[in-house]
């Protein structure tokens, strides 16, 4: 027998006893158990057997013949929605009305607005999940590396390392921000001896950005490195690292994304075991075959990239790769230029379905290069000199790349919206629950 | 012969060959490798072989016949701290100033300062490594026991669950605070069917504390978990998780710990296999046996609790414990009171050499008692009803706790400040590096 004891916390809730009946389960306890609202949580005793027919509409093995049923807590009786409903899919629901049913669609608002009760549905429950195995393994493939993980400070004076917009706060009467990103304090690590950090932490972006991928704040997994002898080193990384999560998602995480899979529908992710890297420019010399001119010293926006995507997909049979050797003049000041041209940079893009994923890139380690390269990108190297001169006490040679945790989540399953791979996401319009 | 390739990024790098005899080193790289200035990077070229004398003041088994040296990155001639006054302990100081040697002593303001050069020091160098592995520990346990980890948002509205001082900012025009701790989510988490999770994030404290051993920012680690008996079981979980970290580290990070020990002497940590746990009423009693009146429904200050620890560990022989059964006036209004007298509460604090380490608890999760307390305490229930109503949607009965990863490191090494455990401490007076 499952006996499962008086909590004390029951002591503080209305415990009802309703049946004790050694055999059968009586008309009181059904009547008890029809009349608790729906998700309400309760104590079972009984006895665990194995039923004579396989039981219906689930997976379990075994069933529990009900001896007594205590409420713990009682839900509300109407919830504010339904499990049953967000847990539908698309194509039940159309089915639905072509069979001039009409079922309840739960709207990504209303489902945040009620994350508690939707983060219930089965494929939430394993769209975390999978979030938790990703970072795992993400940390565990660096610690095979020598990689340290380290935690930088959120809290910083000034304006982080410059682009995108900043929340900005008072710190005991001075002006500082939120961390847009780890890179200083990762690449000043490095330069503090550890060789190869990683971290997973908060990223900060008050960017007004109203898109299916954008966040206000997202997990940043982030590495950065010494380069023995060349920038590749770091794509290296990067191949080796996502090829090992791929596989360990499909190979020890069948039944979640087999669950995500029931209301989500996707196509599992193509990759290769080598991953493939394309320059820049061969990636927009396949654009202009298909018909997409760009710019040589420009960059690809978002349509661009979705259509590389698909003609790499077609042409070598991955939806994941990296390309490298952009154009040093769309990328960061602080991003080593090419040493045979350049008008080019030591940098890569990495693309899922044709969606960025990671940027990265060798930085530069030389104080005077460091100098030139921000004055040319009309950045006043006097307000970022304690940056520069942390390279005069001695710097290797380091790269680094940076990833957001829900994007990869969310190009693995094909989902259509980042806020479905953030637990209680940060838009320009949302800041609750 | 270790051959060491020209690095791409070398192009950009006054780059001098030295010497190419095939044979010894000739006396224009003596005086080249001389003429570098401490700390400059460099790649090196040579023959590793065996000495045939074991090598001084040094634990390497093996030399390198060098026959090339690169300068990769030339440091500045005067680094403003040397490596070698920040590497030395107090003790060598000491000695040398009772022979009328005068060495320099590096504080700890100028250390931080130069934060990057400090962090080679070899005990800083164990310190993050140790850090390192407190946190995979931390992460590897929880996952043994089948909690999830998660990320919960760190910009919230309003003025997170209340108590603290919290950082205020605006985001895009409303009102919003940085998270004083996960508390609200990780439960929010657990009402939304994870069962157990745990998080490892940044936790932010506006207070104005000059000690050694608070931050404004530090490193949480986070647990949240279904109790289907008793909140013993989030005291279990602690007692396995601890003792599982401490032997990794005593049996893994040897070499780690002996070196931090060179700089910083400190006794191993003395703890017992079943963590001691001892009621509050026993604390203040043995107190109050050596002399020192606590108030029975009060709380013990930072005197008391370091007396405590003294007292506990000439009794039990243990520095860490866990002390239970708090007075409810103690402790904030969400922790559930004590079954058999609600002038106590489902509480406890863990303790590291007698400070204060861990402070965990049975939440409520019934609303109407959430309402009664909070409204006890003086708190206007109107102002939490999305926490309050969260719990009416059906939530299990649930405890868990906190503690700060730079504490748990600083106390096991005996560490004299929270800052030294710290990559790039934040408190009130500090906002850099």
């Amino acid at each position: 027998m499952a006996f499962v004891v008086l909590r004390e916390s029951m002591s503080t809730v209305q415990c009802v006893l309703v049946a004790s009946a050694d055999a059968g389960v009586s008309t009181q306890m059904v009547r008890f158990a029809t009349s608790l609202s729906k998700e309400s949580i309760v104590d079972v005793e009984g006895v665990v057997s194995l039923p004579k027919e396989p039981l219906k509409a689930t997976t379990q093995q075994v069933e529990i013949q009900v001896r007594k049923i205590y409420c713990i807590n009682r839900a509300i009786p109407t919830l504010p929605i339904n499990l049953e409903d967000a847990s539908r899919s698309e194509a039940e629901i159309e089915k639905a009305e072509q069979a001039g049913e009409k079922l309840v669609r739960v709207g990504q608002d209303t489902r945040l607005n009620y994350r508690a009760i939707d983060l219930r549905t089965p494929a939430n429950q394993a769209i975390f999940r999978i979030q938790c195995q990703v970072e795992n393994k993400f940390r565990e493939y660096f610690l095979s590396k020598n990689f340290v993980g380290i935690h930088s400070p959120k809290l910083i004076a000034g304006s982080s390392e410059g682009g995108a917009a900043v929340f900005k706060l008072q710190y005991n009467g001075q002006p500082a921000c939120l961390a847009q990103s780890p890179q200083l304090y990762k690449q000043m690590a490095i330069c503090g001896g550890f060789e190869r950090v990683f971290e997973v932490g908060p990223v900060f972006r008050a960017e007004n950005s109203n898109t299916h991928r954008h966040l206000c704040e997202f997990v940043g997994l982030d590495a950065e490195m010494e380069i023995k002898e060349h920038y590749f080193e770091v794509c290296d990384i990067i191949d080796g690292l996502f090829v090992a999560i791929f596989k360990h998602l499909n190979e020890n995480c069948k039944k979640e994304l087999e669950t995500i899979n029931r209301q989500y529908p996707f196509e599992p992710l193509k990759y290769l075991e080598k991953t493939l890297k394309l320059t820049y420019e061969e990636g927009i010399q396949m654009l202009k075959e298909a018909g997409t001119e760009i710019e040589p010293m420009g960059d690809l926006n978002t349509e661009a990239e979705k259509k590389l995507g698909r003609l790499v997909k077609e042409k070598y049979g991955t939806e994941f790769f990296i390309l490298y050797r952009y154009p040093l003049a769309v990328r960061p000041f602080y991003t080593m230029p090419c040493y045979d041209n350049p008008a080019y940079s030591n940098s890569f893009d990495v693309f899922i379905r044709g969606e960025e994923i990671i940027s990265g890139a060798q930085r530069i380690h030389l104080p005077e290069l460091l100098t030139k390269r921000a004055t040319e990108c009309g950045i006043d190297a006097s307000t970022i000199s304690s940056y520069i001169e942390s390279f005069s006490y001695g710097a290797p040679p380091h790269g680094g790349f940076g990833v957001g945790l829900e994007r990869v989540v969310m190009l693995f399953c094909a989902l259509n919206n980042i806020r479905k791979t953030s637990l209680f996401p940060r838009d320009p319009q949302r800041l609750v629950p």
